[in-house]
């Protein structure tokens, strides 16, 4: 779960493409995909500041860092889509289901009730279609 | 660091009171303090909501709940008391400063660059007052 | 259109049902069976400290409770659903059609012209839904 | 406690004027003498809109209008002085200091504990300067 | 370009009409209507104040008006539907799309990642139906 | 007042140090310097993401910018010693006082009267500050 290369040096682009394939998966590239027609080189700014600089630091696990990801996306009420993203991403990284819904409770007392209840409904549905997706591979 | 009472059944409140006692020490109590004249069912409330009934769960580890909360509050930008009194808690119950600084530094992705110096000074402050205290105690 | 028991002894989760029923009727037991399956706890907690806790205090009548709630929601505007269900209890606590529009247009002062058009909007909805729900009493 | 001139047609301004000065009182004045070096023009459009149009429309009280305005400040977190400026108004169109702190309770149910605790340690400011000022009135 | 009219005196009524006219079209238009069944006279200060008054002032040209809305709408990120009626209306007065786009990348500094995106993906809707209809225009 | 170096190739970093330099000054160098001991790392990121790549874009004049970034501080209303910096800014950049006061006063039908007074204050504060060192400079 380390994100740092250690044998070759690596481009800010190329550390952050794979820093946002292993935390983000299909999601992420997902938003970078939509972005194509709009505004290519924003893309390359994700991946390079929040994935090649940031989430690349060693001084934070990468669980930590979604911990810390999904509170401020639900305190602040405003990324619904981007909330759903991490809720996905900390999945990847290692936190529980429970673990992730203990956080989103938690926001009831930073920013409300309907902050909690709005991140509670968004990794419901996450849950779901994560859920759905494993019956469907154990199944097919 | 486990908050869970075992042997005697325990009030929210005084459950709340010693959470609140263990997290933030000094600073919390300074908030209860400042309540009293002006709402003292208040510091009951944050005694037994935030404290005997959500920190007190089991399903996250208060070192993780006090990474959200520092996300959260630095994230919105409307709570630069409280932020500070929570860098204080994380320093209570295991981040190092490092971490902290991490946590601060990587907001600047979700909530833009004002939110994370601002916080990034906030945490500069506790530091510093918290290594003066230990100075002191030292020295003293 | 008081919520205070007198007679027996009432725990805060029994009180924070009988208010949550008497405020937000069908749409708060819809908030609240949407949480079952995510996060039961919850529940709870949204019966217990809004409800049985704040909503039942005698200092502030549950209508002027309602205006404050409204105002607040819209002019956050991270919170639409919320709003919505918070327009409806405005009308079950007393509050006309006329005053929550004056409340939202209001907004406009505070939080800006789109804060008060999205929450006006929302009122519609509300008030849209129920004339269609009265009328279908009446001709059923 | 009506605002509607009856008997001669008022500009929206000297209406405006007129709302202000009932409302907020020397508070209110404080802001106007502010902006007279800055920006005067927008002294002129604070009199005519939120006080000439807003306030002064006659379908929600003044105690009900400023019940709204002190839940939207203190939940935005964003508006410390104008908050102040406006328990004081509330305090002069008929809210008890009781229901203010009823207010600002209820804000951690939709905006978080700190929002309530800011705001209502911005009351106990505006609380205990009025009782100076009373306080000197009778002594002196 | 300019929106002061020059020989006869004016309402802020109908400055404001012909102002809201200029800058959003029929976008705007379609909010007035929506208004009409809601809050009549809400649809009247929405084209006096922000209309009439502010964008009708001679100190700051439209097309920078628009910047500042834009950025503004898109920083707050509670009001979609508010910032593509002003992608649209920045068009009109003579922003280029590349222009729109470079303010909407910018927002990441100041308000974050999630910000940008949601900005630029209203961009692009509106951009894609603008695209539409002009091809519309030409080819039918 | 073009940022782009023609001749030799420039790292990010020392593009956005010379961004900086250009658009905010002294102003600048204080952020700098103040988080010199909290986080020397995101003071590098604060030169090449916002300054190295952002400002140094070709597709918007950096007054434009600067019109986008006061009015996103000023309605976002969290950080006000930004809000500060970057109307010291717009005047560096060649927006008039005239200009930086009626993009604050647009913020009124945006993000509320409380965000423009504020907005306006801080410039009011930076107006002066700035005419008392120009009066320094032609008397000394």
């Amino acid at each position: 779960m380390t994100i740092h290369s250690s044998t070759t040096p690596e481009s800010r682009l190329e550390r952050g493409k794979r820093a946002l394939d292993e935390i983000d998966g299909k999601a992420g590239q997902n938003v970078i995909d939509a972005l194509a027609g709009i505004a290519p080189d924003f893309a390359t700014y994700l991946f390079e500041f929040p994935f090649g600089d940031i989430y690349s630091r060693p001084g934070l696990a990468l669980r930590d860092r979604e911990i810390a990801t999904i509170a401020a996306l639900a305190a602040m009420g405003t990324a619904q889509p981007q909330l759903k993203v991490h809720i996905e991403a900390g999945l990847n990284v290692g936190l529980s289901r429970e673990e992730i819904t203990e956080i989103l409770m938690q926001m009831a007392v930073y920013a409300g009730f309907p902050a909690a209840l709005n991140g509670l409904f968004a990794a419901g549905e996450v849950f779901a279609a994560r859920a759905a997706a494993e019956e469907g591979m154990t199944c097919g």
